[in-house]
């Protein structure tokens, strides 16, 4: 076994301390990464608090995880000592059924995804995430991270940036269509730099004015204040795709009304309360509500060569494990662009 | 103008009585028929008594009419004296739309389809259905009926055929689908013969457990009493796609629990408040709540021949004016199988 440290939660109402563990010891396809960087991702709270209520304690959150690999195991050919590599919200899955095998493995039938932290591993232990110094992963569920890119600033990329870009492909988003993107945090801001990357015209969606012009700076066509009624009428059934990305209460109808025939509103934000839609707003145009969960593995990969060819990464804001509670109010408050990262020196 | 006559409603309150009005003379575009049956939908009740509260009065309803062409216009090559003929939901649109000139008139971007009845005509004169003697109608909008089926069975095809036809078409429902069918009414009836018909593997959903047979006996390969939650948890992640029929108060969640990854329930009868949708729902398998009206005339026609073809048509009890209030307090208690269709000889 090999002796690990992190920071866990003990309970869902302690701050998160140092801790230490130990990692399985590398099997013939495992590969051993030294973690650099890990992004704080608004669920890692939620589970630290346990507010999803299924907590597993002791945890160490993470899943935004980059490194450099230091060990493979004897079947590891895609992965060599010196590699940059990354891991996402998954460590596993069943692999064999109909949503696994056509590498949708986030949609696993089975319901047999081992996450990367407050999940168990196939053998029943406990899997700890990337607030900490290494993490051991069987070679299937770990990307290659090119070299090209700001290792921090692809850490996001892991889970915020999966998140928005897998909808985005799946709706073929693309030249010639209008885009909306609701929220601009960790989701919205990816969402935004990928639907533009993507060449469709992309409208940004916010309750805060002062966000106008980050939003252009980051690759709005348009930015509409979504609490000016007049605002929001004149887009009228003219969008062709929303992605909504954001989890606090909010109407979705009144983006449903911004839809074209035929147009699909997607929410990758979870709103803890069910949403309200009036049949009304989807009866007549023939439009959709969906949600979209992260992506599989073969899309994150592709999803992060993409952003190394065009030089995709996420606006971040470095912090350290002594600052995580600071962190973690801010992101509460809504208080960072974009995403934090942990620089896993200050562990 | 042509006198003419039928039953309208005169408030929201009054029972529908005997009326006399004129229809326009026969355009150059024009087809006059000669009404032999109509349908009773629900939605002729919701607009007589106001509820959605856009009612125009006098109001002569009907949007499931058939008849024989006792005359047309000097461009009309379609349609011949003689001919079998129906008319559906709407009269008239924009025809320039994105919209319209798709064929998907039902979804006119400009909002100014002219509804068979409670509608006014471009020229502002209010448009009254299918619940007279005869009525004018532009070509455009006026289907060929064929003369191998009951024309009195016909009728509910205008409205419920192609209402559920529609979103079955468009969500490509076809052999190799698991497909459900909630609520077993007008609509629900047609949408399970139309499933059967495309090969679907076809499941009834139905709160009456006393409708089990008749179910089989329209063509469902298993009904489910959705009651029963062992027997719906029997079902989780199988259905390809849902058609959800009922416009009573129901939960949604229960049915997308259903679907398989990427699966849609398709909504069609309209709840009058809002639905409430788990985001958690829809998040882990892509899964998306969609809603559908009618189709267009192109598919209307489409619907019709498929129907002549394969021999469909609704099940229905024929019913006289005289007993208009008796057939709308059976329609609003769902004791009818199931379509009520006025004979207009009984005028």
């Amino acid at each position: 076994m090999l002796p690990s440290h992190g920071y866990a939660a003990h309970s869902a109402t302690e701050s998160l301390v140092p801790f230490k563990f130990e990692r399985r010891d590398v099997g013939p396809d495992d590969v051993l990464i030294d973690i650099k960087f890990c992004g704080i991702c608004h669920s890692d709270i939620h589970q630290a608090k346990n507010e999803w209520g299924n907590s597993l304690y002791p945890m160490v959150p993470g899943h935004e995880i980059v490194g450099v690999v230091t060990q493979v195991g004897a079947n590891v050919k895609k992965f060599k000592t010196g590699d940059f590599a990354g891991v996402g919200c998954m460590v596993n899955s069943c692999k064999e059924c109909d949503s696994c095998t056509a590498g949708e493995e986030q949609y696993c039938d089975r319901q047999q995804i081992v996450f990367t932290y407050n999940s168990k591993e196939k053998d029943g232990s406990l899997t700890f995430g990337g607030y900490s110094n290494q993490i051991v992963v069987n070679q299937e569920f770990v990307l290659s991270v090119s070299s090209k890119l700001n290792l921090a600033a692809v850490a996001p990329l892991l889970c915020a940036g999966i998140t928005t870009y897998s909808p985005l492909k799946h709706w073929n988003v693309g030249p010639g269509m209008k885009v909306g993107v609701v929220g601009l945090g960790g989701l919205g801001h990816m969402a935004l730099k990928f639907s533009h990357a993507f060449g469709a015209k992309t409208v940004q969606f916010t309750t805060s004015p002062g966000k106008i012009a980050d939003a252009k700076a980051l690759g709005a066509d348009e930015v509409v204040v979504s609490k000016n009624a007049d605002e929001m009428a004149k887009h009228a059934g003219t969008f062709d795709f929303i992605l909504d990305c954001v989890s606090a209460e909010h109407d979705v109808n009144a983006y449903l009304a911004l839809l074209k025939r035929d147009g699909a509103l997607c929410l990758v934000g979870a709103p803890e309360k069910p949403i309200s839609v009036a049949a009304f707003s989807l009866i007549p145009g023939r439009k959709a509500v969906a949600g979209s969960t992260i992506g599989g593995i073969r899309e994150t990969q592709e999803m992060l060569d993409f952003c190394a060819e065009k030089g995709i990464v996420s606006d971040f804001e470095m912090t350290s494990f002594d600052k995580l509670d600071e962190a973690y109010d801010r992101v509460l408050k809504s208080d960072v662009k974009y995403r934090f990262v942990l620089d896993t020196t200050t562990l």
